[in-house]
């Protein structure tokens, strides 16, 4: 593959999957871009939850080959909040400027071109209030797919919005960290690297509970709290054959601490 | 792209996501019509829901290209309702003869000609009782597709199925109307046209609760009624930051008024 | 087509749609076998559930045109399960050795060579403890895909996992049969062949309660219990306009019993 070929558009968003939201989009990139092919990364990022939308993002597009990264979780669409593109070494991300889009674009290997979106004639002919995902966003991307210059697309900004970072503390005897997310199988990933889990013991306590530092799930007895490194990259808990998230009360904007 | 040119086949159920139907029937469509492009609108219809499913696909083809629109929600599957195809200017239109198909057909210009499906000659082998998605309607999307000439399918009828139309009432200082759909960020959208905002002065009254005609989502405080017209062209209520079905009790049968 | 040409990757999960984790997926797929279509069968079988994975597989691959058929249900993941690719005269199957695979391949004419997966040079460079539906399966997949020879990915082995058969048992007057999947309508899906229903009249008890033999739903009184020829091939229980399962409170691991 060539290095700067562009292979495919990817898609995110919090539109669920019971409307036609999604559908709608895809339509727009079939029409503008007809050679795209699109690699939906997931719709159900809970409404409005930029935090998690921008995790699961920077996470999944390590994976994926050179593509344009379109992304939508935009609780301020239709207010002053700037429509952006970014250019990185990996790739083009367009989406809203809430934070949503730094994290995948420094795990794709940081911004070299930050766009606020300006140019209309790039956009849908008339553009609703409400859907800049199908009016804004998807025309930007089909363009941008298409071979177009990013700096065609605005004006060339400095400041792009960027989430509070989540926090973590090493300390000896401790780690204390935020929750990062929670996946479908009740895993919790912390915001804490798996370089931090050099300095845990094999027997440590999570909010005061026993667990094992293991590297699998099959690592120890069932129902048992597990800390690992998650294939991310990230410390997490686990419970082998069961949900962590659960048994930890565990949500996005937790804090959990490890003590040993 | 050549508009007389068949760009995809879309794809609309309410087979849900955790079975291997929508599988099955994508198959299908891979082995009678391996150039198709398949896009899939929604597969969440509710089951049996089929005014929910004519409102999604109605609102979601003008944005697709030029297309065979698949569309099973089909609680008559096995009983004397017929099996039907519609040919429009934008595209065919293929499923259950059961008011699905024809808000669709009217956003792509009309029924041009109207076809009971009796040719089996393009069904599958065997034609099971319960599963005419992957029997009958993915086959005969797959011909059409391919080229086939849509009389060829079965004999011309000129009385497809409508549903009864939704209610809406304009008078002086009031504004009536059926639900038409609840979105999955629980915005409300009628079936009175976005027209119908242009009599409405800036604060009015939603089933007796306060509300503002806005553009949009940021035009009015957090946990505000807002009324505007929404993406599809359609008068909706949405609360900004929250969720406008739950605070209004409102689902599909609904009747709301505004008042003013 | 050519009967010898794979046609696609059809891909099959326990892992959810809320997370990155499929997308990860087909992004190793689209990276390293980029001609390769990619058919979603199903991303949410239960955590776990090896029964309902399998039995949704087989139910779905004959549907399919030839494909490699990536399957990844894998409570085992990260302990001594062996990874194994099985070849049959309609295409491969690529996952956990846990019995997943097995039912697909009896409906894909049954396993000509079954290989543990042994050759890491297939693998991902890195291989998580946690994610092999990314670091080992898809790029082995992926590999197939291309063309290359199954012999060349491990050993060959003659004692795939079989999941223990569920219980039939015909006698006169008597049908007993554990479910074998409940699907997103309520209809309860017996582990009996459709053949079984030869023997029964047009009246029977379902668990007790009165029931009618039809061949389809529309064939009897709405809120009827119905006994059917199921679209896969098996004995079915469905309500007409309602839920069986519920009525029935049938799960997986239940057992059914219909008396005449």
């Amino acid at each position: 593959m060539d290095p700067d070929t562009i292979a495919m558009i990817s898609f995110t968003t919090d539109y669920g999957l019971s409307d036609g939201f999604v559908a709608s989009c895809h339509g727009v990139l079939a029409v503008r871009a007809p050679q795209a092919r699109i690699l939906d990364i997931t719709h159900l990022i809970p409404p409005g939850d930029v935090r998690r939308g921008a995790a699961i993002l920077a996470q999944t597009v390590p994976s994926l080959p050179r593509a344009v990264h379109l992304a939508v979780v935009d609780p301020g669409v239709g207010t002053a909040r700037r429509p952006i593109a970014l250019a990185t070494p990996g790739g083009y991300l367009v989406g809203p400027d809430n934070g949503l889009l730094l994290p995948a674009a420094e795990a794709l290997g940081g911004v070299t071109t930050a766009v606020h979106l300006t140019n209309r004639s790039w956009f849908a002919d008339e553009v609703s209030a409400t859907f800049h995902g199908r009016d804004i966003f998807a025309p930007v991307a089909a363009h941008l797919f298409a071979g177009a210059t990013l700096r065609d697309a605005g004006e060339e900004i400095t400041d792009p919005v960027k989430l509070p970072p989540l926090y973590v503390e090493q300390a000896p005897g401790r780690l204390v960290s935020d929750v990062q997310t929670v996946d479908h199988f009740g895993n919790v990933q912390l915001a804490a690297p798996a370089e931090a889990l050099a300095q845990l013991p094999a027997s440590v306590e999570v909010n005061g509970s026993p667990a094992r530092k293991t590297t699998t799930f099959g690592g120890a007895e069932p129902n048992t709290l597990l800390v690992f490194a998650d294939s991310a990259g990230f410390v997490a808990v686990a419970v082998n054959g069961g949900n962590a998230a659960t048994r930890l009360s565990a949500t996005l904007g937790s804090r959990l601490t490890i003590t040993y």
